[in-house]
C-alpha cells in the first residue's frame, strides 16, 4: 500500500499528465453549470425539457428510436438484459469473461434478475463469430463491449461485428451493446454511432468515460423496449426524482468533445509507440484502436513504482498513479486519452521516454 | 387535463405560495455549489471526503453505527427488506397498504427481489401495535412509515412506537424506519432522531423533503448492515462514481433547513386551522403532526379547479397547482410546508381564507 500510495503521490505533484481530462473535482461540475440559467426547471421523476432534449439527442446519434437518461450504466444494462431475458422467456445471456457485469457487479444480474450468464470466448482476445457459432447453450441476449476494456481497449473488425449481427439476428438473438466507450472507436471504424448501433437492438454509453461528465448512462433502443426499461429503472430505484446534474454536465462535456474523439484516438497511437520504442515495456492493443490501452513492463510492481515515482519526481509528468500485478515479474496499468495530452511540452514527454527506457535498460 | 393545466398555471402566476421551499430549478443546485471550492475532490464509488462526511454526520444524528448514501430511498429500502429476509431467510415483509413500496415502486421488491409484502392494516389509518400483535403471517421485517404520507401524514404516538418496537424485538422481527419525513415529526414528538431511530433496527431518510436537497437517501443502521447494503448498492446499479452533486446539497440544505423544522410544524398547524374554519373544507389531520397534511374539499374537482384558479388569480397566493378526485362530489391535495409559508403576508393570507370561506358557501 505504501508503495501505490507514493505512486500516487508523485502522480498528484506533476505539472503535467498523459492521460484523461483532468481532476474529477467539483469544478467540472461548476464548468458545465456556469452558463445555465438558474430558472432551468429540473426534470422530475424522467419528464421534463432538460432530460428529455438531451435523451432525443442520444437517440439521434445512435439513430435508435428512443433513449433514457441512467444514473449508471451497471443499472442500464442489467435492464436491458433483462428485459430481452423476459421477451424470450429464457433467463440466460452470453458476454465476455471479463465483462463489467462479470466482475464489477458483486453478481447483481443473478442476486436481483436470477439471469445466468455465459461466458464466451477467451478472455485474452474479443469474442469472434466462431464463439457465437460455437455457443452450446440458448441464450435470449448476447452482450458485446466495444471496446473490451479489460484487455487494453481491443475491437473485432467492423466486418466480425457485421457477421456476428447477422448471426444474431438470423437465430433469434438479441444483441445489446455495451458501448461505455463507443464513441471513442468510431474514428477506428471511420463509421458513424448510428452506423454501429445499427448492429445492435440496444445500447449503452456512458456520459462519463470519453464525453468526461460527472456520472450517468444512456440506453437506447426500439419504443417497446424503452417503454420496459423506464419500468425497470423505477423498480431499481433509478427513476430519481432529479437527474439533471449528471445530465447538464453530460450534455455540456458531450459538446465540448465530441469533436475530439480522433484527436484522443491519434494521441493513443503516439503515445502507446513511444512506450513500445522503451525497453521491457509493451502497450497492449500494440497499436491502439480507440483513445486507451494498457502498458505492461517486464519489471515486478515493486520495483516499477520505484522508477516511476522517481521519473515523475524528476520530469514532472505523469505517467500512472497506481501498478497492477500481473505476474511475479510483470505488472501493468490503463491510460485512456483525453485533453491533457495536447497539453503535454512535446521536447519534455521525449525526454521523459529516453529517460525511462534508460532506466528499464538499468534494470534488466 | 385542462382543468388541472388551468390550476397549475394559474399556480406557477402567483406571487406568494403556500407550501414548500420554492420552484425545483438549477438555482437550488447553484446555491448549493456557491461557496465550494472547486478543488474538492469528488467521491469515487462511495469513498472520499465529501461522501464520507456527510455519511458519518447522518449516523451521527441517527444515533447508528454507520449510514450510506444512496440515488434514492426506492433502492435503499428494497435493500434494507432483503438484507432483512436473507437473514432470516424468509422473504417476506409487512408494511402499511399505502407504502411507497406498494404504490409507487412497479413492485421492485416482488419482481427484484422476490419478497412478499404482506399488507398490514386498514389503509385509512396508521398501524397499531393490535395490527402487529393479530399479524397471522410470520415476517422478516416490519416497515413502519413516520409521518404515513398518503393519508395525510399522520403518526401514532411515541408510546404505541416503543410498543411496537418492544413488541417485534421480542419476536424476532426487524424494524425499517422509512423516515423519509423523519426530522419533520420530531418536533411533534419532541424527541431527539436518535431518540425515534433506537426503536428501530435501520432508518431510511431523504435529503429533499424537509431538507430540500436535489436527490437522494440516507440508509444507517449497524456495520454489517451497512456493509451488507454496500453491496447491494452497487448491485443495484446505485454505487456511482459521482454522488457529490446530491450529497454537496444535501449537506447545504441540511445545514439551512434542520433548526427550521419546528417553524414549517407550526406554520402547518396554523395553515391547516385557516383551512378548517372554511365552509366545506377539512384537513387531514385535522390538527397536523408534522409540516404536512392534506385538505379535503367537499365540491367535485372540476367545480374545485374553478374556484381555486380564479382565487389563485384573484389573490395572488398559490393554494394548489393540482387536485385529485377522491369522489364524486370530493377532491383533496397535499400540502408540505417550507420556507414559503413565512413570505406570505398575514393580511393577504386572511383576505384569501376569507375569500375561499365565501365562495365555498356559494357553491354548497
Amino acid at each position: 500500500m505504501a508503495e501505490s500510495n507514493c505512486l500516487e503521490q508523485t502522480f498528484n505533484h506533476t505539472r503535467y499528465q498523459l492521460a484523461g481530462h483532468g481532476k474529477r473535482d467539483v469544478a467540472v461540475l461548476k464548468k458545465a453549470f456556469e452558463h445555465i440559467d438558474g430558472q432551468l426547471e429540473s426534470d422530475r421523476y424522467g419528464s421534463g425539457k432538460v432530460i428529455e432534449a438531451f435523451q432525443e439527442k442520444m437517440a439521434a446519434l445512435t439513430g435508435k428510436d428512443v433513449a433514457v437518461f441512467f444514473p449508471s450504466g451497471t443499472m442500464a444494462q442489467q435492464i436491458a438484459l433483462r428485459i430481452w431475458c423476459d421477451e424470450k422467456s429464457l433467463k440466460k445471456v452470453a458476454y465476455h469473461p471479463l465483462s463489467h457485469l462479470e466482475i464489477h457487479e458483486e453478481d447483481g444480474l443473478k442476486e436481483l434478475h436470477n439471469i445466468q450468464a455465459v461466458l464466451i470466448g477467451d478472455k485474452n482476445r474479443v469474442i469472434s463469430l466462431e464463439d457465437v457459432v460455437e455457443l452450446e447453450e440458448e441464450v435470449a441476449c448476447l452482450l458485446l463491449e466495444l471496446p473490451q476494456r479489460e484487455i487494453g481497449g481491443q475491437l473485432p473488425s467492423f466486418e466480425t461485428l457485421e457477421r456476428i449481427s447477422s448471426y444474431c439476428r438470423e437465430k433469434g438473438i438479441k444483441l445489446q451493446l455495451d458501448g461505455a466507450r463507443l464513441l471513442e472507436v468510431l474514428p477506428y471504424y471511420e463509421k458513424t454511432a448510428a452506423e454501429v448501433c445499427d448492429l445492435f437492438d440496444s445500447v449503452y454509453i456512458s456520459v462519463y468515460k470519453g464525453i468526461g461528465g460527472i456520472a450517468g448512462a444512456i440506453l437506447t433502443g426500439d419504443p417497446k423496449f424503452i417503454a420496459n426499461a423506464k419500468v425497470w429503472k423505477r423498480r431499481h430505484g433509478g427513476d430519481l426524482i432529479s437527474l439533471y446534474p449528471y445530465i447538464v454536465a453530460a450534455d455540456y462535456y458531450f459538446e465540448q468533445r465530441i469533436g475530439k474523439m480522433d484527436r484522443y484516438y491519434q494521441d493513443a497511437k503516439e503515445l502507446a509507440a513511444l512506450f513500445n520504442a522503451c525497453h521491457g515495456v509493451a502497450t497492449l492493443p500494440i497499436e491502439p484502436v480507440s483513445n486507451m490501452f494498457h502498458v505492461h513492463f517486464d519489471q515486478s510492481k515493486e520495483q516499477m513504482v520505484e522508477l516511476l515515482s522517481g521519473l515523475q519526481q524528476q520530469t514532472g509528468i505523469g505517467i500512472a498513479s497506481y501498478l497492477k500485478e500481473v505476474g511475479e515479474k510483470t505488472c501493468s496499468y490503463e491510460l485512456s486519452l483525453g485533453d491533457l495530452y495536447a497539453a503535454v511540452p512535446k521536447e519534455q514527454l521525449k525526454s521523459a521516454f529516453q529517460l525511462l527506457d534508460e532506466k528499464m535498460k538499468q534494470k534488466s
